[in-house]
């Protein structure tokens, strides 16, 4: 794809532009990242967010460290700054250390700079491929859904944004979603807004917008209600890190929906690309280590005010704390199965050992 | 109490002045109501809220009637518009009635208005008693919690507001928390903050703050990892109607949490007065009616800029459709128990008709 995806892409001097996703749905802003600082910062500041774009976007960093510095002790520490930028986020570390191996085992006489930046290409399109992937392998669950129900259309929850602003370039949990609408399937989205930082009401309800796709924006609270009402068919969520035994890291909130699903008998998906599985973490509940993020998201909201200016405002009273965990964890058990490149995937340790080690 | 509460009180000309609830925490107003017009502006506007308040106010609407006008046609016609002025309050309905009755079966040269204001004042005087009895069986749980855990300290788990802004004049949920800070336990809650109208950030904190009680502001998709954390040793929340057979009809959310409660094994309260049962409401989740308020109340946001100024501001696309169902259903096996005036209910039809029935 020559480095060019819908959410970032590579400009003429070689430097990575991206979508300003702190702005969105309100303004449509990019920001020029020159070098590796740049990329941390904007990881760290959630410039770019998802699991799938903070991968791409630490091997564009690496990259970036090379382009300023060929000196190998600069880009190993570099390259440690950005793989500590997300805690939580598998696919950075996974991105970083295939980006160091590939120029720590690099002959003398290669050209560092190409081939860097062409292995965070070939990194990049190679998760446009996989989301193109999970995209029918969901759809086809829709349609095995709706064939089930008697019904000629579909109505799916999802939490958070894993569209193509989160993954190249279909996305995961919305991957199926854009499929359904190519398959002209008359689809329509609850999006939870999200809280604290809102990606649902602010990048997914902004993304289905872009792509014309029915949806309603719903408080997090909502969810629950209309699964006992049997307005949702299907939940889908995308995930920043899944273990061995299948538990889910997600955006916080992801495990009271899956409780909610198994409540009303309604089927619980998680779209993954491989990279997000970590089989080094063999119990998720117990060890997938949990991002505590300032306490200002929760107690300031952005939104767009009446003057058209986005602004911050005071949601509790000034003195009164507040606690932001970024995930949470969602028991294998309450999960239907993983949609990911490689199929549809059941959440234990052997069908999952199954798919993705047995299959190298 | 002579007419005088902490969200409301009869000023010396016989009108209800109330605290301006939309405004907290940030302003600390109050709104004068000078007819039954206005106290039903006061019901739909959410100027106050609550299930036992808008009962309140309802009864104290009633009186304004009477003040207004004494043909019992006139009195009779606005009593019906209060009483439809919020669907799904039932404590509203019942303080109508009993109103009423009051004034259709008075004898022709009783003064009319002076037995409005007293039977108004009554059902006040009687609830802020409820509320005092609540708060006791409420803390001796938390003492059972705590001896049970071996624990000197206890974390509660709130959603919405079911304070003194709710109930005079303690509250119901929040009835025991202060209770448990009188008799000087170490207590700390965890509030929901209770999108979309923040009910839980803006008044339950503001509340807690008031009272010098710790406590730390959540978004509402926190909880289910606390509970998973092991971080909440206890659940309390008020309710809006509760069903002859115990399911329980409160703020849209509250449903998701006491399904997380029931995953990790942690009581899950509800704390109401006896008015909030619905004996003709035999299933509460197939036939409890759902208020579906402004879709407006998702798409923007209340709260305070750094010019100190309370605003308004869009949170998502402005094209975006939104959805806003005030209320869900927690069905009665999710609920531990009621907590009463009349003492610690089961959730089920025969202990619910024994306690209230029987006992009559």
């Amino acid at each position: 794809m020559n480095g060019k995806y819908k959410a970032f892409w590579i400009d003429d001097d070689g430097f990575v532009e991206v979508i300003d996703q702190t702005k969105l749905p309100f303004i449509e802003e990019t920001v020029l990242l020159k070098s590796a600082d740049d990329a941390i910062v904007a990881i760290k500041d959630m410039i770019v967010r998802g699991a799938g774009v903070i991968g791409n976007i630490g091997a564009l960093g690496v990259y970036l460290a090379v382009k300023e510095n060929q000196d190998l002790k600069y880009i190993v520490e570099k390259s440690k700054e950005i793989r500590e930028s997300r805690p939580t986020a598998v696919n950075l570390m996974w991105a970083v250390d295939i980006m160091l191996e590939g120029i720590l085992n690099a002959n003398a006489d290669v050209n560092l700079l190409e081939l860097a930046k062409n292995e965070a290409i070939k990194i990049c399109d190679e998760d446009a491929e996989r989301s193109l992937l999970i995209s029918k392998y969901g759809c086809d669950i829709f349609g095995d859904i709706m064939k089930k129900k008697n019904k000629t259309s579909i109505n799916v929850l999802t939490h958070c944004n894993a569209g193509w602003l989160a993954i190249v370039d279909e996305g995961s949990a919305l991957a199926p979603i854009y499929e359904a609408k190519r398959r002209g399937i008359d689809i329509h989205v609850y999006v939870d807004e999200t809280r604290p930082r809102n990606q649902g009401a602010n990048l997914t309800a902004w993304e289905l917008t872009q792509s014309d796709i029915n949806h309603t924006v719903i408080p997090d609270n909502t969810g629950g209600y209309l699964m006992q009402q049997g307005l949702v068919d299907v939940c889908i969520v995308g995930a920043d890190r899944v273990s061995a035994n299948g538990d889910v890291a997600n955006k916080i909130g992801t495990y009271l929906k899956a409780l909610a699903a198994k409540d009303n008998d309604i089927p619980f998906y998680v779209a993954i690309p491989e990279g997000t599985l970590d089989f080094e973490i063999k119990d998720g509940v117990r060890d997938i280590p949990i991002e505590t993020r300032s306490e200002d998201e929760v107690k300031y909201i952005k939104g767009l005010n009446k003057q058209g200016v986005v602004e911050e405002l005071l949601l509790t009273p000034l003195t009164s704390k507040a606690v932001n965990y970024g995930f949470d964890i969602t028991p294998a058990r309450l999960v239907t199965a993983l949609i990911t490149e490689k199929g549809v995937c059941k959440t234990d340790e052997n069908s999952i050992y199954k798919m993705f080690k047995e299959n190298k």
